[in-house]
């Protein structure tokens, strides 16, 4: 009954792949969404999971419940190996089981991963905030040192235990680092009385200031509320060594520590090598205004692994809003296509940016235009993300927690979730 | 300051530990309590857990924040792998740290993990459910089986991939099978609508009889409501061999499966063999009535671990009320012998035991005179269960979880924890 619809499959169900999927639900189209977990990450909230203040389960939902009543839309859980462009068929890895998916029109939405710049091996030791995974990873091994510190006799591996490096000075550098400073000071010390415990957050970035693409005054109100945190900015430097209990800065100087988040830039998962194009810088995928691929039929582009730039020649930048209309626009192109209705371009509506820094600071950035700070600023922030969140229940959970941590200072899923240590990093791949 | 008090060291925070150590807090003792966990684990919700009705940290408690206002109890996360008694001091393994402890009393409280008598291959392929590693696992497991069942077209194979045997009659076996039924039938069902899925749960008894301890009149009811719930009982059948994809019965029969949850018993963890007595049935340790150690000194069991003959010659059975009640009489006698004063031998106030068969389906003996089944015994378990949960914040989150599945037969927590197999069994020492 449906053999005569066309096809499309999306890989990736982050915000890109969702907005896609979305449009196409209940259209006159069969839509296949594959992803190598079973839920949509809210990615911006990362870092709470990996300081404890929310359970994993708050900023994940499953994709098959958000497609529940969406017949025309099946989930694939699995990884993309191969693209046939000729046959127009996909291999899908599930498990130890090898799939062939054909496909009418490929939208491509696997998002990004962490780049080093050069340094991968630093990603031998570095923690990352890119996955579910990571974060749990983050929060134990935080958690880990904690309990190791609490019983260490020697001062100074005490203190770099108690010492977290984050590198980068961007949205989540900041988030991460404000974050952490506040599980470190109002609530682990509170449950380990017996120190004396010292603890310490330094936030690296290599440019002269926090938060590149913000205005030079919200970029200075970032830097002094994280100071006046606790937290502690080196601007201006550059890691140039990191091994388990040290890094090493470009001016020469060392930082003892066992925790290094690396929070200093995003590059294109590797996808783009399945397709025989060029790629762009960060081994994005350059897309037309449409989406669709350069030089390719039917294979679009969206979100933080496309490349397109603006009418300034900017590369638009790997963030959420784009993702979403990027996903939303080459849906809605897949369909004008089968009509034989005339595709249309790009347009970003950008409503701005905002960071957030501990509880009651942050900075926020609204259409580019109107700059906010402070507990103002914190409270935008709050409620554009429960607004953001999917679903009701976790929409109510998240809300709990937040107001029970707000009123208490207190972290109630301080959990390490498992002694035997979690296996290496999460391949990147999709 | 604290250097002349006597310093009473506890191995385990399971219920007997836990209930020894709040005993001891505020006292005239120092106490460190030692786990390989940094949390309790509330072990009779495990199988909601696995059965994605609860989140992990629903049933977990920080064991700092349960001592928080407890300046004599100290927590110290790690393995005991020694016992000095000469010396009376304790090897503890911390991540790669080795360390030693002192003591002048110690409380072994290491609880149980399951028995397969004899059968010890089984380990390598059944899943458990002792610990919340287990859990988590095999939530994973079946999730991903319904992934991979949804897009398998060779039939046999879908039906294998959609059938679950546990093994044990007892109230975990029970809870289990009732509980995977409803995740299979109500929940999963509803998202997998490309079916046909026929989904199967098998419970294998070796007795003639589910529920060995209760009267005949509730085991008759629990075979009843289970059948009528739609699980497939076999009784006086014990599996024979185990391997992924098949089980074999003893009466030459096969099922087809790839889950296999083993509740069919337990033993004593491996602790005991670092004391140097004789072993009773199950490995447990022989203990005085006063839960001292029988042939030591300074050193007591509590709970699974230990064992002690009621005084009809009966062994003390591996129940939560009976490590509570002889943690809290291995802390009393502590403090007696401190003070000079005479122990006091083991009295069990019994007040019954209770098993719950999906929603609205349990029975109950209360007091072990009084039996109810059906909603009434399923309510006494709701309620009972709720007061037992340590934690204001996890009792309303779990009331909160409970209340929506309540409502919408729904299971907002679904997640796959991660697309890395897990690392293998959970090691049981402690």
């Amino acid at each position: 009954m449906t053999t005569e619809r066309a096809r499309v499959v999306i890989i990736g169900a982050g915000f890109g792949g969702l907005f896609a999927a979305r449009r196409l639900a209940h259209s006159n189209v069969d839509v296949v969404l594959i992803d190598r977990n079973n839920y949509h990450t809210f990615t911006p909230l990362l870092y709470q999971v990996a300081t404890a203040a929310l359970d994993p389960s708050e900023i994940a939902y499953p994709v098959r419940t958000i497609f529940r009543d969406t017949p025309n839309v099946r989930f694939l859980l699995g990884q993309v190996t191969a693209i046939d462009q000729d046959a127009r068929v996909l291999t899908v890895q599930t498990g130890e089981r090898t799939m062939h998916e054909s496909y009418d029109y490929l939208i491509v939405a696997t998002g990004s991963m962490p780049n080093y710049f050069g340094h991968d091996r630093f990603a031998d030791y570095a923690f990352e905030l890119r996955t579910l995974h990571d974060s749990i990873r983050l929060r134990n091994h935080v958690l880990n040192l904690f309990e190791r510190a609490i019983w260490e006799e020697d001062e100074a591996v005490r203190k770099a235990l108690l010492t977290i490096v984050v590198v980068g000075g961007g949205p989540t550098g900041i988030e991460t680092a404000g974050a952490v400073y506040e599980l470190y000071n109002h609530v682990l010390l509170k449950e380990y009385p017996h120190g004396p415990l010292h603890t310490s957050v330094v936030l690296v970035e290599q440019l002269p200031h926090l938060l590149t693409p913000y205005p030079p005054k919200l970029q200075t109100s970032a830097l002094r509320q994280l100071q006046s945190l606790g937290v502690e900015v080196l601007l201006g430097r550059a890691l140039v060594a990191l091994e388990p209990g040290a890094v090493k800065l470009d001016d020469g100087s060392e930082l003892n520590t066992y925790t290094v988040v690396w929070a200093a830039g995003m590059k294109a998962t590797a996808i783009g090598a399945l397709l025989g194009v060029d790629l762009a810088r960060g081994g994005r995928i350059p897309i037309e205004a449409t989406t669709v691929v350069r030089g390719l039929e039917r294979i679009y582009a969206v979100g933080d692994v496309a490349y397109l730039e603006d009418a300034a020649g900017q590369p638009y930048p790997m963030l959420i809003p784009v993702a979403q209309q990027q996903g939303q626009l080459a849906a809605n192109n897949i369909l004008a296509a089968l009509a034989g209705e005339s595709e249309q371009a790009f347009s970003y509506y950008d409503r701005g940016t905002m960071a957030t820094i501990g509880r009651r600071r942050a900075v926020a950035w609204i259409f580019n235009r109107f700059a906010l700070s402070g507990r103002l600023a914190w409270l935008a922030w709050l409620g554009l993300h429960l607004v953001m969140l999917l679903g009701f229940r976790n929409r109510l959970n998240v809300l709990i927690n937040w107001a029970w941590n707000y009123l208490t200072y207190d972290r109630s899923v301080r959990i390490i979730w498992s002694q035997e240590a979690l296996p290496g990093k999460s391949s990147h791949q999709q």
